[in-house]
């Protein structure tokens, strides 16, 4: 018979924990936040209601722990993998294809889950709604960023209009995953890249560094 | 003393039923379709629940009818007013300027009525689901057929992509909705509105015939 570790209960809770988030990401994004109940992931999960409530404490705990895992999954998924790009048109290439891919590949089951919880929850106030803005404005501003640099490194023009290139690809990419998911459709990704490309085309200093899509 | 009329039952019907879904987009706008219950409709308009029952007879009736009055509004305000334009450019800004107004101004309070809903809906099944995909669906198609006519009438390029073309215009509105309703901020509509100039310059045979944006 072997000798519990000290930290066992440590460890057990944080394998519940996230056990938990990995299903309330799951049911976040096809029916939005508020369908979350310590009670619903008790049952699914076969834990007890306590136990749950032990971990996330309230409703709006587990809202928020949520919307976290969510930017982690995204950032692992969408950012990590164009980080050590070199700065330019081909970094911000491979992070709009990386983020169509999240979506259509359906790392989240209803698509891209904060597409989901920024509707449901722009026009309410509080802590979740917070934590939501929080990360649209993240990304939007690393989209940014990654514009700005591919402008600063020469291969954008230097009067580029980074935000307006920034929210003009994001409304693509949004509006990609909206409307494959709704319609269960997939041309909508083809039609986005087709505009990412035809924009980066317009703000490159040399066109032919853009991807030919069809 | 005045006799009632022998349809005053019926008038009285309509009235509620007037007062019920005017409530019922506004909210659905706001919290979505689920945050729709006949009890929580009966206590905040001051009718009996077996009255709000007896006009919507489900949860699922009420969301319908919902629905239906929401695209009733949107005709109302976003595509009367262009039905009887001439084909042209001009008809499809106005079309995009209109539907503009009608975020800004908020006529739901959460902002457009079918982003809220259909990123609620979009990874669901059942009537309201298709209800919603039937809606953007007509816009969709009322946009396309828009520009196809603009097309026609020779102010846009034979070979502009009209299916694409109106992707991108719709992509820019939904967007600029989003994230004015998400940040309360107005910069968005403007980022839109200069999108959206862009992309008819482009496909336009006499480009000055789309209005300067700034």
């Amino acid at each position: 018979m072997s000798t519990p570790r000290p930290d066992g209960r440590v460890e057990r809770g944080n394998r519940t924990r996230r056990a938990v988030l990995d299903r309330t990401v799951g049911i976040a994004s096809v029916e939005g936040l508020e369908a979350l109940s310590v009670g619903r992931l008790a049952t699914e999960l076969g834990l007890s209601k306590s136990g749950v409530f032990a971990l996330f404490g309230s409703k709006e705990e587990l809202q928020l722990a949520t919307v976290r895992e969510a930017g982690r999954i995204f950032t692992e998924r969408v950012i990590r993998p164009v980080v050590a790009d070199p700065a330019g048109i081909a970094r911000v290439w491979r992070l709009c294809e990386g983020w169509l891919e999240y979506s259509r590949g359906r790392v989240f089951p209803g698509g891209c889950f904060f597409y989901e919880v920024i509707a449901e929850f722009d026009a309410r106030s509080g802590p979740v709604h917070d934590a939501v803005v929080r990360a649209q404005r993240d990304w939007s501003a690393y989209m940014e960023r990654t514009l700005a640099e591919a402008r600063e490194a020469g291969e954008l023009r230097a009067d580029a209009d980074v935000p307006q290139l920034a929210f003009e690809l994001v409304a693509l990419m949004e509006t990609a995953n909206g409307v494959a998911v709704l319609h269960g459709e997939e041309t909508a990704y083809r039609r986005a890249r087709i505009g990412i490309a035809a924009r980066l085309r317009t703000a490159a200093v040399d066109p032919l560094r853009v991807p030919q899509v069809h």
